[in-house]
């Protein structure tokens, strides 16, 4: 099973595409769709959205994992990666990929058996898990990697939800 | 100048096609796009998007006008409206038409000329420079009615701004 893992983000988005067969568990490849400053939040979408089509054009995922929000910092940079997450999840949509959607404790219950993990836990276990020898830069690669990770555990235990988050 | 007013919702997306020529307003068209609580977010997405290309293609309308959000309430709502928000954005930039963002605060300050107006006041006010005589329903497209009418107000007093809310 293939799963295009997304940690969703204007600045940097994340993506880390997982194959799954068995115990086998394969980093295809991962890193971010990176957009800058001085472009407007509308070029900065677009760039999120083509990014997106392109990773499934190029890997064909049967399943993408999207990270959900939560919102406990900064109230603007949070509507920013909400409209981010929003076109995120309509390129997968209009390629008829469907999208599973993680939560930040699942991500760390799935990685570490611990909710409560700390970020360089979970990152230690996505390179464990995936034999990744090498530092994996920047972070928001990683997460995806452990995002795609989790959704093809989820789907591989039934736990598709019908709604999406 | 013709201006394509959007109230973001997911739910209810209101729209608006303003003509505004000197002092001449006319509302070309108005109403909602409507999605349900048994679609899935994805869809709902995806509704929104194809309603707003439609309206383009429709209309084509010079400008965008589409109010900024402010989270006061619930956060989950939140989350799905800056989601809206995001596919919404991404429709007016890839068909080329410029966006105007608009604050709610600027939305009342143009149309009723008090910044702490209420919902009532703005709505009264787009019947009586619209000349339209009956109910607007539902709310949702007098909002975007609104909106577009404060988006050409500003685009006209070069108040165009450089980056996206």
């Amino acid at each position: 099973m293939r799963v295009l893992g997304i940690d969703p983000g204007t600045g940097r988005c994340g993506f880390g595409v997982v194959d799954k067969v068995g115990t086998s568990i394969t980093p295809v490849n991962y890193g971010v769709i990176e957009t800058y400053k001085d472009q407007s939040d509308l070029e900065r979408l677009n760039i999120v959205y083509e990014g997106i089509c392109e990773l499934i054009a190029a890997y064909r995922p049967q399943f993408m994992g999207v990270e959900t929000l939560y919102f406990n910092t900064n109230i603007t940079t949070g509507i920013k990666v909400a409209q981010a997450r929003g076109v995120i999840l309509l390129a997968g949509y209009r390629q008829n990929i469907p999208i599973v959607p993680v939560t930040p404790l699942q991500v760390k219950q799935q990685m570490t058996g611990y909710g409560r993990a700390g970020k360089k836990q979970v990152i230690e276990m996505v390179k464990r898990l995936m034999g990744i020898h090498k530092n994996i830069d920047p972070d928001d690669a990683a997460d995806a990697l452990a995002i795609g990770l989790t959704a093809a555990y989820h789907v591989e235990h039934r736990q598709l939800y019908g709604g999406m988050k």
